[in-house]
């Protein structure tokens, strides 16, 4: 949510000298992307978004990424596509950074999603499960199983200034993915981050998804487990069934899941809950409380994960609640 | 350089909906402003500006900006034209604050302002000096002569925390221009804060003014006195004649000087550093330094002042510097 790196008129216009774009017309640095420094920028050729890349995010990582999107965008998903300068790079430097020019999508993103949008959603995950077949990129979940205890060993001295019973819960609930992860569900490309304010609609059909920086190799099923977490739980982190269940809904008509996977959904969705439970905690913990970046309240992720743990089936999260 | 109010898709839509401009297809916050939040707005009819006015902002201020710049753009000068709603309004309100939709114009600003911006500039405020007249509203200007000893007296006390001798700069610099400053010069709607990025260019072209949120009545030439000091100073506050001869060349082109206004010029100047000595001093005490807004160092206007008490006419601003 921030502008990190200032960069001045006349860097940006030699720049966009070197893409085939027009004239620079103006550029506004905008509030968005935690990780990476943003400006929205015209030229005479459109709007685009210039994206330079911070500290956190691995340079060796960005041929992913953007190879991503430029994959994705051929095989029909609307989302950003990166321009290629008049070389023919997508990567440049600019004010000391990496930097990219991506294509503008117009949309804006839900902060109160509806069943619809959770509809919507599931049908386009599916869909970009399926285009990112043949993308020739790896790149390992640094967020999946593997990395949840050595995240948690470095705040798990602390975790009574979040909550009490935390350190119990995390320790235990490792304990219990690491026996009952599922293995050989059917792989690919996930966008692994895919929250609401990653996903633009105009009116309520989906108009693209962003922010790919966290993209990887993974269980298709985890990417919806993802979404169960971050889109079907009210501002009270109460379960949403008809949200789960229009999610579900929606990618089962593009891409039917497997048996395998449906039996699966209750594990990955409480390791989804883990994930984000854990990255919160960390930045809670690790985040001054008047930093440019807003902190995130990891309680919502334990209510989540005790919602998920209370689970018996994938048919419990599409099921009307009973008043 | 933040956005200080979150507003959501659904509030905005609605919003949108008040004005005759099409459907919502995006909103970004914008980095731009210290007082206000804006966003950058697209709907199907083109590209808006949509600040929501902070606490910072006197509401009873409101219809003299806004009006102001209806006037000015009637008038023909390239700033913001305020939208009018389906009832005619230009204010509304908007997530508790009073907001208004401003038109977008393309340029940037001048990080390393050169001659011929200066030129322009100096024009570009004549002619902005002008368009004003018959303006019906009036607005004192809080920030001249009467007001700077009050916002002395804030921290007079602390100026040590600053630099060794502010103290009796500005305790003596006060008294100077309490007894100096000129009377009966030439009056009008003035802009007040003409710092470069208040100024927008394309290519070598002026294409607008915008951020006029402290526009008052005074004296024109003080416009001009703070221009000098915002555009024609470089990095390390050394006086740079070339600019200063522009700006002045540029101005007295549309509207000449008076030999009053001429006269006035080194003290206008010694003002206007003081001014800006005075709220960079006082925000530099009382911003905490981790703050979103970055802090600007007094000592720049330490320099500037000291420079002006040297100039002995307004010829001194035009001077080529002998090496």
């Amino acid at each position: 949510m921030a502008v990190y790196t200032e960069v001045s008129d006349d860097e940006l216009a030699r720049f966009i000298d070197g893409y085939a774009l027009g004239r620079l017309l103006s550029f506004k640095g905008i509030a968005e992307g935690v990780e990476n420094t943003n400006y929205l920028v015209h030229t005479t050729d459109g709007t685009f978004i210039l994206t330079l890349y911070e500290k956190r995010v691995d340079p060796a990582d960005l041929p992913f990424f953007l190879g991503l999107m430029e994959h994705l965008s051929a095989a029909g998903v609307t989302c950003p596509l990166p321009v290629r300068d008049k070389s023919g790079r997508v990567l440049n430097e600019l004010a000391g950074r990496q930097a990219a020019l991506i294509t503008f999508l117009e949309g804006v993103w839900p902060k109160r999603p509806k069943v619809v949008h959770a509809l919507e959603l599931g049908k386009a995950l599916a869909r970009m499960h399926i285009a990112g077949e043949g993308f020739p990129l790896k790149r390992a979940n640094a967020l999946g199983l593997a990395g949840w205890r050595p995240l948690f060993d470095k705040f798990s001295s602390r975790t009574e200034e979040i909550c009490d019973g935390l350190h119990d819960l995390i320790a235990d609930e490792l304990r219990y993915l690491e026996r009952s992860w599922p293995k050989d569900l059917p792989q690919g490309v996930i966008h692994a981050d895919l929250f609401p304010d990653n996903v633009f609609f105009v009116e309520d059909g989906l108009s693209g998804i962003i922010d790919f920086y966290f993209a990887c190799n993974d269980a298709f099923a985890y990417d919806i487990a993802v979404c169960l977490n971050a889109w079907c739980f009210d501002a009270k982190s109460q379960y949403e069934p008809q949200k789960g269940a229009a999610l579900l809904a929606g990618y089962n008509s593009v891409r039917p899941l497997t048996d395998a996977e449906r039996a699966a959904m209750p594990v990955l969705a409480r390791g989804a809950a883990m994930r984000f439970l854990l990255t919160r905690s960390y930045d809670w913990l690790n985040t001054p409380k008047d930093a440019l970046v807003a902190r995130k309240d990891p309680a919502d992720y334990v209510r989540r994960l005790k919602f998920h743990q209370s689970v018996g089936s994938i048919a419990d999260y599409t099921a009307q609640l009973t008043s």
